[in-house]
Parts: structure tokens; C-alpha cells; sequence
């Protein structure tokens, strides 16, 4: 490991690469709770959908740690736990509610922000370091996190959760 | 309160009104420090201006509370408390560094992701509740974190963090 003083972009790219490996593995393990809580199918579906989808990620990022020639080892991510408590927490409290789908999108659309983050660095800084092929796989996934993130909107905007039912 | 399952949209909202309420507070209490520590003076000017237009963030949502008869009030939130502890530990872990302005953009941009989804959310079910005057003012703050984001991208790609150099 480099002296604090000697650290560069390489260094912070292992970095955030390690915590975006450590989130999706949690990611991975809460889809399949927020699939069963989904009431309507449509969000049940897309909920399934992006789990096997999460698994490519972490496929992409394991290539990533071969790429650059470090093994795939992830490191907490306190981001994530803070977001995935979130909506856990949202999941107990309208448990059982007409809420239960609007608060689940609401909770699905904060994990895909903070990965289209991660990504959008990620995939700056590998096109910086040099590691075009790394960039090109985390722009394959950024996609896939956006196209996620807008059908959660389509999703919120049609009400199909009937959130507002009494 | 209402028990839990007669509990509907609205009291979702005012849920995540006081969760974003908390977020603002926290993100204008960290902004100074991410200036502070910024190095490039362009980065610098923009993490300051963006302390200014947080406060104007935090007016629009005491507005909301007030338009639907609620006092303003904030609620723990964990999203926030664990994006700003991964920004502050790469801050110190990379202090003195050239990849600390890199390190800063990044967690820059994990805050304003956040604020997005969050106030996406939040414009939706305020439209889906008939509230339209909240609903424009989270519209007006959301663009402001797009156009944050989008500035913060902007300086990654410049690369006039320097954050190459050995």
C-alpha cells in the first residue's frame, strides 16, 4: 500500500471499485426481500428482472478487478448500508399498507442513483487511467442502472401501487 | 398517527419531506468542509455556490411543510449520515494527495444523486396528491442538483484535479 502522500487517481479508483463491489453484493442479497414485498406485479417483475441483471454487475466488476490486476475483494460501503436501512425501515412501517409499492419504488430509486453515481466516477476515471475496456463495461451497466431507474419512474407516475387509496 | 394500516401516500410524503429536511441540513453543514478542502479553485467556487443554493433547498421544503399544514420537522436519515461518512473518510484518506479534488467530485456526486432521487420521488406523489405548488418547488430544486451534477462531471473529465500526476 502507497504512504497517504503518494496515493494517486489509481489508488482511489481501487478504492470506490472495492465499494461499489461491496454495495452490489448487498444489493444483490435485499432485491429478492423488496421482490416479495412488491404487491403489484409489474414492480414484482422489474424487481426480478434487475436482480439478474445485478448479478452481470458484479460479473463486469470481477472482470474490472482482473483488468487491472487486483483480486475482487469489496470494502464496506457505509452508502449503502445507510440506503438499504432506509428501505428497510420504509418496508416495516407500511408493511400491510396501500403505501407499501410507492415507498418500495421510492427505496429501489435511491440504490440506482447512488450506482449511476459510482458508475458515472468509475467509468471517468478508467477512461482517465487509461483502462478503455474497464470503461466500456462500467457503461454497459450504467445503462442498465438508468433504464432501472426511469421504468421505476414510469412506475411512481402511473400509480398502479394505489398508494393513495384509502 | 395513523396506525399502520390505514396508513396512505400523504403520510409517506411527509416521511420523505423529513427525510430530505435532515439530508439538506446535513449536506449544508458538510459543504463548507468540502470546499475548505478543495484544491482546484473552479471546484472550490462550486461546491461554495452550491452551499448558497442548499439553503434555498431547505426554504422550498419549509414552503411544502407549510403548504400541507405540518411543522417543519426533520427525521433521521441513514442514506445521508452514510454517503457523507464515505466523503469525509475520503477525505482524510487521501488528504494532502493529488486524488483528494477526484475523491471530492465523487462524493459530491453520491450527495446530489441522493437529493435527486429523493426530490423525483417527492415532485411524483406531490403531483399523484394535488399538492402542484410543492410539486414545481421540488421541480425547481431538482434542476439545480442536475445542474450540480452535471458541473461536478464536467471537472471529473477536465481532470484539473491533476489527480495523474505522481
Amino acid at each position: 500500500m502507497a504512504t497517504s502522500k503518494e496515493m494517486t487517481l489509481d489508488d482511489l479508483f481501487l478504492d470506490t471499485l472495492k465499494d461499489i463491489y461491496y454495495a452490489e453484493k448487498q444489493i444483490v442479497k435485499a432485491l429478492p426481500k423488496m421482490a416479495k414485498a412488491a404487491q403489484d406485479p409489474a414492480l414484482k417483475a422489474g424487481f426480478e428482472k434487475h436482480m439478474d441483471e445485478t448479478q452481470g454487475h458484479i460479473d463486469r466488476l470481477e472482470q474490472v478487478f482482473d483488468i487491472i490486476g487486483k483480486p475482487a475483494r469489496g470494502k464496506t460501503c457505509d452508502a449503502i448500508l445507510g440506503i438499504l436501512e432506509e428501505g428497510k425501515s420504509i418496508m416495516d412501517e407500511f408493511k400491510g399498507t396501500v403505501a407499501l409499492d410507492a415507498g418500495l419504488i421510492a427505496a429501489g430509486q435511491a440504490v440506482e442513483h447512488y450506482e449511476m453515481a459510482r458508475y458515472g466516477t468509475l467509468r471517468t476515471w478508467a477512461t482517465r487511467l487509461g483502462y478503455a475496456d474497464a470503461a466500456k463495461l462500467f457503461e454497459t451497466t450504467l445503462l442498465e442502472e438508468r433504464a432501472t431507474d426511469q421504468a421505476l419512474t414510469q412506475l411512481a407516475e402511473a400509480g398502479g401501487d394505489n398508494a393513495k387509496a384509502a
